[in-house]
């Protein structure tokens, strides 16, 4: 479904890698009029203007921002999104639609709930499944979102034409949608994401702690690049994710913990079988997954 | 330094990743006449004369595959060489050249020393620092060594002709070339190689464990692929090189249980200013190294 007729306004809160090209791609499709880009970086809100991110600039949530938008998008950390719903609830219309892009889901509709209690019918829970180690609005670009996954999280308040209308829009810019209850979004992407950006941080500062590191790095290769990457990830953004989906993780950090002391155990025990049959089992799930893609 | 004048004859034991792309580099430079390729594998040797990474194939070594050479590579997993040197003894002509491309350096040296030891003087201990997911002959190609580090590790009983001629010859693929002591290198590959491998194994296992791991992995998408590459390596390879450089891994991995202790400790706390600078200060150094490449 293609939405019929184009928003005039779409108010972006947060143009960063996400929310900048989600509306770059909305604007190429003619699918909104004007983009109004609010953030607290004023330098990002000039590159998101040089770069027509953006139409005009706010440096913070007002009814001038925010009162004649169709759509809000929240596309900050999502940390943030209690204060930016407190800072929204007086100055939204009734009719604008407000949606975000986090990647926890609980603790997204907790904010709405608490914060936007009022407008909770308007507001969507979404979460687009593409990333970069990049931020920033001139991380923002073209197609970042064809053919990637967009997860709608209906808290059961919401009226079903403002969520087909978000999922139009994302389903607009390349993506495929589902939905699936917020809880469940989280355990997933506790276990596929957010999971592996904490252990990628740690093997790194692993290295970087030991004594010798900075040699080790010196000869580094491929595989050290590629495992390492999304460590090179925002620092603040992933601890906004991790703390809002706390619970799932520490779970998944002792499972972690579980694994790496079986391994311990197979190399000193020099089990040479059992450890091939790990590693094996391990490969063999990697590449039906990668056979899948 | 160029090799002066060409090899007559190579024979590369284990037709691989490696050892092929490093003879289809000599070959295509003029370095070597005649490449004689071993492996256990004949469907893989048949591969490897049609794409003539190699002249003549064997199954076994003896005197007909060895006895002519002017170098032995032994490219096969690390485990195996205690039984390629025992195979090669009787075999071997006084002045062939024997070097190997395996990942840990104390093994492949003791191997030398205690099956191969009236020939030491002419065992060079190499290692390329170029891999991939990809093995076998099929994945031999055309300057995989460009640009890439070398190590070889003196034991301090090979004549330094022999050393120097292994040096060459790789440099003459595009390597550069490092000398250190095996115990460094295997310390420092344990780090930057080894245990990196380990945790993408133990991660990508732990989520197949998971009773809905079918559903997390159909939502996997970019920072998962790359952190988990690794992880479709060939377990065979892997478990050797684990198994060789046991007691490295053994501190890494202790070392990485602590990182997680100190990471659930922070989730389980909210400590989200200390989660904040741990994940930073891995953002930087992850950076850095980036920079440095």
């Amino acid at each position: 479904m293609t939405p019929a007729t184009p928003l005039k306004q779409i108010t972006l809160i947060g143009v960063g890698l996400i929310g900048g090209s989600f509306v770059l791609d909305l604007k190429r499709k003619g699918l909104v009029e004007k983009v109004t880009g609010i953030d607290i970086n004023s330098e990002n809100l000039e590159r998101a203007l040089e770069r027509k991110v953006i139409d005009e600039a706010f440096t913070g949530i007002g009814a001038e921002s925010v009162g004649e938008a169709d759509l809000v998008v929240i596309a900050t950390p999502v940390a943030t999104l209690p204060a930016v719903c407190t800072a929204l609830a007086p100055v939204l219309n009734s009719r604008t639609l407000v949606t975000d892009a986090g990647s926890t889901k609980q603790s997204a509709i907790a904010a709405f709930r608490k914060y936007l209690p009022n407008h909770l019918p308007r507001c969507i829970a979404a979460h687009p499944i593409a990333g970069s180690d990049r931020s920033g609005a001139l991380a923002a670009q073209f197609g970042l979102f064809q053919d990637k996954k967009l997860i709608v999280c209906p808290h059961g308040q919401e009226h079903s034409d403002g969520l087909e209308q978000v999922e139009s829009l994302w389903q607009a810019v390349g993506a495929q949608t589902y939905r699936m209850p917020a809880a469940e979004h989280d355990a997933i992407f506790a276990a596929v994401s957010h999971l592996p950006h904490m252990l990628a941080y740690a093997y790194v500062h692993q290295i970087a702690d030991h004594s010798n590191g900075e040699t080790y790095f010196n000869f580094a290769a491929s595989g050290f690049r590629d495992f390492t990457r999304i460590a090179s990830s925002h620092p603040a953004i992933w601890t906004d994710i991790c703390m809002a989906n706390k619970n799932s993780l520490l779970d998944l950090l002792e499972g972690q913990q579980r694994q790496l002391a079986d391994l311990h155990k197979l190399l000193e025990e020099g089990d040479a079988v059992a450890l091939y049959r790990y590693f094996a089992e391990a490969k063999q799930a990697r590449d039906n997954w990668q056979a899948s893609q």
